[in-house]
């Protein structure tokens, strides 16, 4: 990876400044995270391109705290979400990239995404198992889906996947990258695993931050109007 | 615009100091609204009024996130809603008003108003769509209202109406301007907009702060009492 | 009032140490249950006793923002409820002490009472409406009764009286000084005021903002048990 | 007790340090239970283990605030339970062990346990309430679930016992012991008490924290899923 040991030796390359930006911004961000208690107990995974072409992110290494990341919790993937720094790092104690790392990858791969952020919320958790069986559902009519790029009215319908949860990630990612090219149905800013987490995307982490709180208050907001009228999580 | 630069070429005259002022209060205004959950995903607008006669606001620009303004992002509007400092800043990158702002400018022409703030809360969301049909609904009993200004006892009924919403602001503002002014109406201290967010306004920021948490209590208690009655948004 | 006088001549006085203390425990206090949401929009007072014969009380000043106490936001008061510091601050700016300051009083009087707090939460107004025709309600069977001075054991019963709310405070003040006396009883820790708050009191502050936490914790535990069951805030 | 005073008269003792940066983690873990409310009214206790053989755990003091933990708000117990730094401070003033230390030294005695937390929540109550005469119940299907030491997937069935609650603690211990040894049943990771709290422990205080974490969690989200199903706390 001669990259990657420029970027070691040289430590005025504007590429080390734009790393050290983006694992910044992710340190902030895990703390927000945290403090809302979206990314409890180790869980989450945030990303940000730092470089298009060859693709590379720098992701968080498997599970940390993300109420208190280090600088040294994160790892750097190449196009096809293997660690492109393992060379440079032979010590035991080096971070290892996590499972999902496949899914930031393939969302990645999207010309126009920066920043990919998955996160874990008690309100995203109740929606996904209500619609789990369905694969699905509609956040429609409200005006917060407008902080959602490129929407301009809230007469939007936002469709939000919901995919099984699996151990197999990279299956998953399959899924995913099936579901996210799939020009025949609408496009999204998002989805959920069941009884797993929310993920979406942004052209840069602040508009990636932006859809996590949007898709977080909609969830809240839907998930009190379905349980205040008998929907959520029916018994079966 | 001689007003303006007036201002800009004297960096001690007391209009600047005043119009600082209120940046900062709604700098920090956006903060703790931001903590509260009531200002997320750079939804929300606020105001405060710098100058009477000739009317004169700093308002948000569009867009920005609020739980980290800076000095710049606002812009100062005329009695018409139009920005009076962009002829000064003929740069690109120069912040833009927000189309809400001329509901900012109908609440700010009356007499008494010094703030208005704008915000989106969960609670607000689901009892403006559960009384969006009626048009509105009555809060009444609650010590808490006594935050409202000029109320001076519990046994007071604050008439909350609820506006359609619409990316038609002129027209939404005009159905505002309509209603405050209709003295055949009980005179209110905010209202909703539905599957939107909430407007309250006050004499001075801090008025208009506090009016913001009354109705947020307030909106909290009555959600919490409909949902466990089976009466908040209810399925049609 | 020469005790006034002296302690204003004499900075190193003993009981102007304990009075300074005092108000920094509340000014600290009021940002606290203010991010905790029992304190929000100027609503909520509190007390300390500085003197005991004859009795002399610290209270936060009429109307102010409780997660911003200046020092200045306090006034004194004596057995009868009178303000104390009135005469020596004979400007127009001066505090005012709150209508509510005679229940500060009333319970101030018990010899081992230190500190007095009223707070306005949403799960104590929800609650104080379910059992407001009731005259109040119990508590009993969970371990954080334990937080409430004097009991040793989750099987304890804690009676919560919930007085109807009224503008007339010195008519409130002889109920609840009528409650607090009569030894036929069960004593209690604490009341609501319906649709207004919670009173309770410690010997000393950190006691009085235990007992706070506890009833809150207590009110929510009850409060989502009932909304579960049905049971809270039935419509008639 | 020659350790410990051996400790006390070397302070650079190692053992000293590790006593140290255990009181400093506990004060910290303190703080922040108390932020999220797992741990108001002087209720909850926490340990770390700083010798393992022979057996030394530092724990909280009775009936101090979490939010504030001072430095000398910490005992030291032994295998037995008994406080081993007794001895050495003879003041009436001296921090006393809670009575539930005996909990922790019970769970202290696995040889993998570096750290127990003991905490109140609100859903934690309501939970145990609901399964207290069932003696406990499951969760599953959870993401989350992998956040508890040594689970894989999230297709785990994690059993969480429910203890009735007593005030006779050393018998509670004896049926905690019980439990934990007997290889019939699941291996758990924490259990709950009757309408008192939670217990977990982890190999060191972060990973107890975590799980901390994690079950306050799934409590929100299988509480919510309850009440939506009017499952929770059923009358009977």
């Amino acid at each position: 990876m001669s990259t990657d040991t420029e970027l070691k030796s040289s430590p005025t390359h504007p590429a080390l400044a734009g790393l050290n930006k983006a694992v910044q911004g992710l340190r902030e961000t895990g703390q927000y995270f945290f403090e809302r208690g979206w990314s409890v107990g180790t869980s989450s995974n945030y990303s940000v391109v730092v470089n298009r072409s060859p693709l590379q992110l720098v992701v968080t290494a498997s599970g940390m705290d993300k109420g208190r990341l280090a600088p040294n919790d994160f790892v750097r993937c190449n196009y096809d979400g293997n660690q492109v720094d393992a060379d440079n790092m032979p010590t035991t104690d080096q971070p290892r990239s996590s499972a999902e790392t496949q899914l930031h990858v393939v969302l990645a791969r999207m010309e126009d995404v920066g920043s990919v952020l998955h996160t874990h919320s008690v309100w995203g958790t109740l929606l996904s198992d209500t619609f789990g069986d369905a694969g699905g559902f509609e956040i429609e009519g409200y005006e917060m889906l407008k902080g959602l790029a490129g929407v301009k009215t809230h007469q939007h319908t936002e469709h939000v996947p919901v995919f099984e949860n699996t151990q197999d990630i990279p299956r998953l990612a399959e899924r995913v990258e099936k579901r996210i090219h799939d020009e025949s149905l609408p496009p999204i800013h998002g989805f959920l695993i069941r009884n797993h987490g929310l993920y979406t995307w942004g052209e840069d982490l602040a508009e990636a931050r932006r859809h996590i709180e949007i898709y977080e208050f909609l969830f809240e907001v839907v998930g009190r109007k379905l349980a205040a009228q008998g929907k959520l999580c029916p018994a079966k």
